[in-house]
């Protein structure tokens, strides 16, 4: 019962190691963590977090606990002559899932209240979404694009499902990619810039 | 110092009015609450309340404790031909102002924790923004193009300021406006429906 003290079982020693990850990753970023110093945190040794979780990048989407992996699901939506209207309704697909609304909206509730969930999210992003954009999209600047569709996927999943006015609230998916979608092109392969 | 004493002092009278409006509000809602409902639940004189907070709805606005009202900040920029620069440029100068992007965030965090802070956001908005919209805007679907305009303008906001991801983060106005200025306009008089 020591505050040092391993708890023993399956599920006590996965939490520990992603307790053990957020703070590495919050701490030190992505890159400068090693799964050595997380196992070392967790108090574990390190074949036991590459048994639970595989890569350093598996450990990392698990620690974020984001409900799926963009760098998956984007370069083909990414790739698609009518991408914009595609990406709305993949994520409205997916925020249409309970469970999986249910969970990104922890991860951005989180992210709002602790700085360090903050930094861990952006990284995650960074990763995920923008290196994603940045590899499969010809434009340079493709980090800007990346942050402006994401902008707009965010809000309209946070008026739509936490705000919840109506008529946004109600809409049909197709209503939704008759009103994004062109947005969401546009910020794809549009002009974004001042000149 | 039992619980249902009243406690003197003027900050702690506005407090009970404020904590007080705030249940009736997300209890009732905005048209079925009066402020002799308020006073009576605040155990004050409903001429207490009249003197800290004025009318109903100035009452409201202190409750949700939204940093500017937008039914004043609107209507002039609705009118104006380049609207969609201009609400962004507005939005943001509003937030770059520290005390008032935590008020922001604070109202944001709360409706995304509490159901109740959720349905006072929601009734705000209804009237202060949606409101605004229907008694400006010409066309018919002024509710729909309200809200898109505000999932644009809050998905913003979290992506610049929360998340904070660059370059997003590190934009100037102009950059904003070059982007997002298109996307408001649109939403404000462009095709946004299926039809």
């Amino acid at each position: 019962m020591s505050p040092a003290g391993r708890r023993p079982g399956k599920i006590d020693t996965r939490t520990m190691i992603l307790d053990a990850a957020r703070d590495c990753f919050a701490e030190s970023g992505y890159d400068a963590t090693t799964m050595r110093a997380i196992a070392g945190r967790a108090g574990v040794d390190p074949a036991l977090v590459h048994h639970y979780f595989g890569t350093k990048s598996e450990l990392f989407v698990a620690a974020v606990d984001f409900p799926f992996s963009p760098s998956t699901v984007l370069p083909p939506l990414l790739e698609d002559s009518d991408a914009g209207a595609r990406i709305v309704a993949m994520f409205l697909s997916l925020w249409d899932d309970e469970a999986t609304r249910r969970r990104m909206l922890a991860v951005v509730r989180s992210a709002m209240q602790y700085e360090a969930a903050a930094v861990m999210l952006r990284a995650f992003l960074r990763r995920e979404v923008v290196g994603t954009f940045v590899s499969t999209l010809p434009s340079g600047d493709a980090e800007l694009r990346a942050t402006l569709v994401g902008s707009q996927l965010i809000g309209m999943a946070i008026a739509r499902y936490v705000i919840a006015l109506p008529p946004l609230s109600t809409a049909s998916t197709a209503e939704l990619v008759a009103a994004y979608g062109p947005t969401i092109q546009r910020y794809l392969t549009g002009k974004v810039g001042i000149v």
